[in-house]
């Protein structure tokens, strides 16, 4: 793992960090792939909305970009992780005059299992629920807690991703993605008004339903509608779009990947979102 | 401000902990004084129901009271400040094996008006709602985003504390303390079990409620029946107990301190906490 923190090529930061002290802070996870990330607008996007809504300076996307060049390798992909926080500040949740921490990571690309993505995955269903709070929902804030206990709710291998519903029994995302069904051809997402990551890959899957003419319906998904869904995927953007194939005892049908996909195929939405993501 | 990080004097800490990644830890803050923490059985017993229900390791109490005596001075008020969070972890949610960072932190005491204590508060009103999640309640955990942003929506140094309200509308607590009631002699406070932090200085009110004979109840608040209260009082480790004297355009009567008071005092019960509280 390579490292700058305010640009300089630093591993550790103050303890007095607010980031660290009430989770005060904002990250980003991008993909980067020979010496380029990928996505970037929608990701400094994400980051703005959150510094907007969290009081934070606007991020400086000059200085971002130059410090994720100097640690990106030439080729090859890899995973850049940014961490604004409010930085250091005296004890006590009131903030006045913020100096943001910046924390640049280069991560290896991990290995991920091509059957994922495939032959698609088995969701486990995480009993930990997302709390609704409006004033988070969408950005990509430090709390994660809940993410953190939902994702040890399971070691069992066989489980790739765990599903997670607020505290309403609505179906929201995965711990670490977000979730789409088709149902009739139609394209439909979890609302994210009232809790959940609004992810650059599902944006970028509602551009393209957008750009396709794909019926896209953002609604309050129930796990009855999900377990009727004709096609479930989980997305987000280091492991791309992976099919869901078993949801507790209902298996969904997961169609050869696009190249060999036909209009009979029991999932061509799904195959074709995943082919147009790599385009 | 002095600090220890597990053991070891120093103010830094690696920037792969999951203290910062995501908020994947607790924090307590307990009052010194002279060389003595106070209130260190219910600090303690909180910071280990808090570590059951995240999954990290039971806390060293000899370890902690060893490293927090190392710090304190032996004379005077100071205030201690322990952080455990869940330590370094490979990128993402998961975890597996845990070696927690233990921080400990002495801050000077902090200049609190004599004021509040002595003849009360307004309480400002914040529009940042907690969110209900039965998961984090109680505990004192390092997802703090809901109280920045509450804590930032007054400056004016005329309120002294902020009330919190969750989602459902129900008066909670205050961005840094917990409240209570009082109406027709019985003292009441908000439960706790959807959100809100479980204050130390909240158990030991219960406590002394239960010793004395004081009736207690546990309810959901409203805002009208705060409105409707004889009298009203936020509390925490450091600010012992604070009276409220005005919320919004209702104003309550502060009785004078508890040495003058008597049976005909507007809040004979606040005062009799306040006292009890210093014993």
């Amino acid at each position: 793992m390579r490292s700058l923190i305010n640009g300089k090529a630093d591993l550790i930061l103050s303890s007095q960090d607010r980031g660290l002290q009430y989770g005060d802070g904002l990250f980003e996870t991008l993909v980067a792939e020979n010496g380029e990330v990928k996505n970037w607008s929608l990701h400094l996007a994400r980051l703005s909305e959150g510094c907007e809504r969290l009081f934070l300076p606007q991020p400086n996307e000059l200085q971002l970009l130059t410090e994720i060049d100097h640690l990106l390798s030439d080729t090859g992909k890899e995973i850049v992780k940014i961490i604004i926080s409010r930085g250091l500040g005296p004890r006590g949740y009131a903030f006045k005059e913020v100096v943001p921490t910046r924390v640049i990571n280069v991560y290896p690309w991990p290995e991920l299992p091509d059957k994922n993505e495939k032959t698609g995955i088995e969701l486990f269903i995480c009993q930990t629920r997302i709390a609704r709070q409006p004033a988070l929902a969408g950005i990509k804030h430090l709390n994660r807690l809940e993410n953190v206990l939902a994702r040890h709710e399971w070691q069992d291998q066989k489980y790739a991703e765990g599903l997670m519903l607020d505290t309403e029994n609505n179906v929201i995302e995965g711990t670490m993605s977000n979730l789409f069904i088709v149902k009739n051809n139609k394209l439909q997402t979890p609302d994210l008004t009232q809790c959940g990551v609004n992810g650059v890959t599902r944006q970028r899957i509602l551009n393209i339903a957008s750009e396709k003419e794909i019926t896209l319906e953002v609604i309050d998904l129930s796990m009855k509608q999900l377990e009727q869904a004709d096609e479930v995927f989980v997305c987000n953007s280091v492991i791309g779009l992976w099919p869901v194939r078993k949801i507790k005892e209902k298996r969904f049908l997961i169609a050869p990947v696009y190249s060999r996909a036909t209009e009979t195929s029991a999932n061509p939405i799904t195959r074709f979102l995943q082919k147009s993501l790599l385009a």
